[in-house]
């Protein structure tokens, strides 16, 4: 079924414009964007996004789907954050022998190999460090997007302060983003994906479900 | 012996004003911060900083000792960072039973309650963000200032790859300032000081001294 197909007739009657063009994406990429970063991820509708660009509820989610893709889209992310998540969380997704946390690190990696991603990635660190509003809308975004399939691995995995232990990982995760693609230090840019999936690993393992309370030992 | 009476006389003539007046601080200030960004903190020399203020050298000796105290002071951070470092790393520095990554995060933590360092981390974030120029200062200052003590450290220590372990520390370092102060995660914004410590200690005590190549096995 092509997208044509399944645009229901009434939007078309609606917006008085070819549903599918180009323009009326951009429209609700423009209104999506305002909305986000006026009422933060959380807060923001579809309604209200759909209202803003003069177009029915429903062709925005015909269009992009969850909030979570169209915030996607929006921002230029090139991936759905979750999904990627959930793909690499998932059982039997690690080759045998490899830690959880090595190839949580691995697959980060992966993805943030590409420009684009850095680019949006640099994007909306921007708009964080210079407006308390963005930052907002960050946060929301990486708490429902990133830290709540963590915190449920976590749960899972029966340790306690799931959402804590997530904040954690998220920590440090982003400390690697900032590092390796921001300030470039050095032997942190250089760093082959091994070398850091290897070094970083254990740490995500511990944070995931180690015990974190015991302070003044090394491990 | 006050600053006034060590002023060199020909200071005093070569810039026709008196070298103790907040104007030609601010001169040296603006002139350093004007430095620093053009050329990066390598780069950028003291010379040419007193000669874009219209002073002699060795009045922005005089009045800021060092490269790094003269840097501290144009982004307005209200501590030396190397200075902090160094005192927290010190032998005996630590109470009884801490260990040393612990007592880095603890240190960390504290310095950074100010309200006025979290200003000047946002503040040297915002550059480095928007300009590659401003990543590369803020990069060649942490390298030089935070990352060079934290090597000699691992160094001291006997362990191997001393700068990867030292920016390995920093990008967990960094993270936490990050998702703590401007991103504000819910958890790592609300936890107390020793629960920080107690978590991530173990991580830099690991980053530190730590087998950084045993991939797969959770510590």
């Amino acid at each position: 079924m092509t997208p044509a197909r399944r645009r229901p007739a009434a939007v078309r009657a609606h917006t008085g414009r070819r549903a599918g063009d180009s323009g009326t994406r951009a429209a609700i990429l423009e209104s999506a964007r305002q909305q986000f970063s006026e009422h933060g991820y959380d807060a923001a509708t579809i309604r209200a996004i759909a209202a803003g660009a003069g177009v029915d509820p429903a062709l925005v989610h015909h269009f992009y789907g969850t909030k979570e893709s169209l915030f996607a889209a929006a921002m230029q992310l090139p991936f759905i954050p979750s999904e990627v998540i959930t793909a690499a969380l998932a059982e039997g997704a690690r080759p045998p022998g490899v830690g959880i946390g090595e190839h949580m690190v691995s697959s980060a990696l992966a993805i943030w190999e590409s420009p684009a991603v850095r680019d949006a990635f640099r994007g909306l660190l921007r708009s964080a460090v210079t407006s308390e509003q963005a930052a907002a809308m960050l946060r929301e975004f990486i708490t429902e997007a990133i830290l709540t399939p963590l915190a449920r691995l976590a749960d899972e995995a029966g340790a306690d302060d799931a959402t804590f232990r997530a904040s954690m990982i998220g920590s440090q995760m982003l400390g690697l983003a900032l590092t390796r693609y921001v300030l470039q230090f050095g032997p942190v840019a250089t760093a082959s994906r091994p070398e850091l999936s290897a070094a970083i690993g254990p740490t995500l393992d511990r944070y995931l479900t180690g015990d974190l309370r015991a302070a003044g030992k090394q491990p």
